[in-house]
C-alpha cells in the first residue's frame, strides 16, 4: 500500500511540474542548509532554481536538476515561492534590496536564523512592500532535512503555509505556530535553550561517570530512559508556571538546596568543574532566600524573568 | 489473568511471612522517604520493625501493622535485612555506633542520600565489622515508591542484592551497578546533574516562552518531543567520548558558538536572564579558544574534567 502510495506521487510530481500542487521554487542561498532545502525540493520533483553570492556553490544542485540564476532579481523572478537561506538578517536585507521590484506579489519564506525582533522587521518591510512574508526555524541539521525528523516552525502569513503546504513538507514536518512573524524564531531559541540545557546537564554527568574510568556509552543505557521519565514532568511543571501556583508536596527549593551542596562537594571530589552546575544551584538559592523554599522548582521560572537579572 | 496473579501473590504473602522469600526487615529512619519505603514493604506483606529518633513518626506506619522498636538496637536485632534511609552518612554513623554488636551477621542496605567518598567509608567500617553492605540511591521522590517508575541503584554486596531481590523490588525497580560500594551514589548524583541540567533549560525555554505571554503548556507539546528526540543523539555523543574522537560534519563548536551570539541576544532583548546560558556558551568558547572549533560538542565533557577548573 506504501509503495502504490509513493508510485502515484511520482507520477503526480511528473505531470504536475509547474501547477498549484508543485509550482516552482526558489532557494536563495547555498550553504550546508540552504543547499540541503533545494536538494529536498528536487528530489521531490519542484522546478527548483538556486542562487548563491558564490556561484560554484551551485555545481552540485545544478547536476541534480536545479537551474542557476545569474543574478537575485533573476531567481526571484523565477518562483511565485522563494525560500530564503542565508548566514544572518543582515544578508536577508541586501538580498531583498538587490531583487528590487522583482519580489511583489512574491511568497517570502525566510528560513534564516535569528531573533524574533529580527523577525519582525523584516515582516515590516515585506507589508509595506505589499509582500507575503513567513518566517521560519529550522530544528535540524542538514542532514536530517528531507525526512519527518526534521521540524521546521513556522510564523507569519498563513496564505503561504496552507497555499504552500506540501513544498513546505519537502523538508521534513512542518508546524504553523501564528500570524506573529516572531514566533518562529522565539520558539525555535526557546527549544535550543532546552535542547542546551539538557546537553550540558549530560555532558557533566558523562564527567563524572568518566572520571570513575567507566564507559560513557553504557551510561546512556540509565540516562537516555531517565531523562525521558523526567521529561513526563515537564507538563506538569509548566502548568504550575501558568497558574502561578508553586505549591509542592514533592521537592520544594528547600529540599533541593540541600540536596545541591553534597552534590557539588561530590563533584569537587571527583575533580569535576561545577562550572554547568553552581548557576542552577545559584538560582535555587535565591528562590530559598527571597521566601520561596517551600515552593517547587516551577518558581523558578519567574526569578529568570525579573528585568534587574538580565 | 493480571487479578489472578495478584490473588497468588496475596496467599504467598500471607504464608510466607518470616521465610527466606519474605524475610523481616527493618527500616530505620522514617522521614517522608523512609516510611514511603516501610509502607511498601508492609504493603507487599513483609513483617516490618520501623524506628525512629522522634518515636511518633511511626504511629502511622503502627497503624498499617508495622512493629515499632524501641531502641536502633532492639531495631536491628529485629531483621536479618536492614534498610537504612536518614538525613546524611553522618547519621548513619551514629547510627551504627548505637547498635553495637547486634549489627554482626545482618545485611545492611543504606539508601540515605551521600557522596560515592562517603559509601566507601560505611562500606570500609562494615568490612571491619563483618557485615554485609549494599549501598543505594533512590531516583525517585517518596511518592513514587512501590511503583515501577520508581528507580533504585544499587553497588557493594551483590550477596544482599541477589538474596534480597525481592523485598528490594518492593519499592521500585532495582538496578544492580557492581561491587563498588561508590558505583550508586556516583550514578544518583550523574543521573541528577542530567535532570539539572534538563530542567535548567527548560525554565529558560519557558521563561522566553511567557514572555511572549504565551502558555507554557502550549509550549510543552513541542518541548517534550523535541527533548526525547535529542536524547536520542546521547549515545552518539557517548560513543565520542569514550572514543576521544570529536570530529563533526554535522555540529561544530564553531557553529555553535555563532549561533550562541544570536541567542544570547535575543534572550536580552526579551528581558530574560542569561545566567543558565551563559555557562554553556563560556565553556563552547573554551572549547574554540583551545583550538577545538572543529571538534563536535562532546569535547565540552574533557574540558569539565580538567582539574583547574575544578
Amino acid at each position: 500500500m506504501k509503495e502504490i502510495r509513493q508510485n502515484e506521487n511520482l507520477v503526480n510530481h511528473e505531470s504536475n511540474t509547474g501547477n498549484i500542487k508543485h509550482p516552482p521554487v526558489t532557494v536563495i542561498g547555498l550553504g550546508m542548509m540552504g543547499s540541503a532545502l533545494a536538494h529536498a525540493l528536487l528530489k521531490q520533483g519542484y522546478q527548483t532554481t538556486v542562487w548563491n553570492r558564490t556561484a560554484d556553490k551551485a555545481d552540485k544542485l545544478a547536476a541534480q536538476g536545479a537551474v542557476v540564476a545569474g543574478t537575485v532579481a533573476e531567481a526571484i523572478s523565477a518562483s511565485p515561492l522563494v525560500i530564503i537561506c542565508v548566514l544572518d538578517y543582515r544578508v536577508v536585507s541586501e538580498i531583498l534590496e538587490q531583487a528590487g521590484d522583482t519580489v511583489h506579489g512574491r511568497a517570502i519564506v525566510n528560513l534564516t536564523n535569528g531573533t524574533p525582533a529580527q523577525a519582525h522587521q523584516t515582516a515590516a518591510w515585506a507589508s509595506e512592500q505589499g509582500v507575503e512574508y513567513l518566517d521560519g526555524g529550522i530544528m535540524a541539521v542538514p542532514q536530517m532535512i528531507g525526512s519527518p525528523e526534521a521540524l521546521l516552525l513556522y510564523s507569519g502569513s498563513q496564505k503561504i503555509f496552507d497555499a504552500y503546504g506540501p513544498a513546505l513538507e519537502s523538508f521534513g514536518s512542518a508546524r504553523y505556530l501564528g500570524p506573529n512573524p516572531g514566533l518562529a524564531p522565539l520558539h525555535d531559541l526557546a527549544l535550543l535553550s532546552a535542547m542546551y540545557g539538557m546537553f550540558g546537564g549530560f555532558f557533566h554527568a558523562v564527567a563524572m561517570i568518566r572520571s570513575a574510568q567507566l564507559q560513557a556509552e553504557t551510561f546512556t543505557s540509565l540516562v537516555v530512559p531517565w531523562l525521558q521519565a523526567m521529561s513526563a514532568s515537564l507538563p506538569h511543571l509548566a502548568q504550575a508556571v501558568d497558574a502561578g501556583e508553586h505549591q509542592t508536596k514533592v521537592s520544594s527549593l528547600h529540599i533541593n538546596q540541600t540536596g545541591f551542596v553534597h552534590f557539588i562537594d561530590a563533584c569537587r571530589d571527583l575533580g569535576i568543574s561545577t562550572e554547568l552546575m553552581t548557576p542552577i544551584q545559584e538560582l535555587i538559592n535565591r528562590g530559598v532566600a527571597e521566601g520561596y523554599g517551600t515552593d517547587g522548582l516551577s518558581r523558578l521560572v519567574e526569578l529568570l524573568r525579573k528585568p534587574e537579572l538580565a
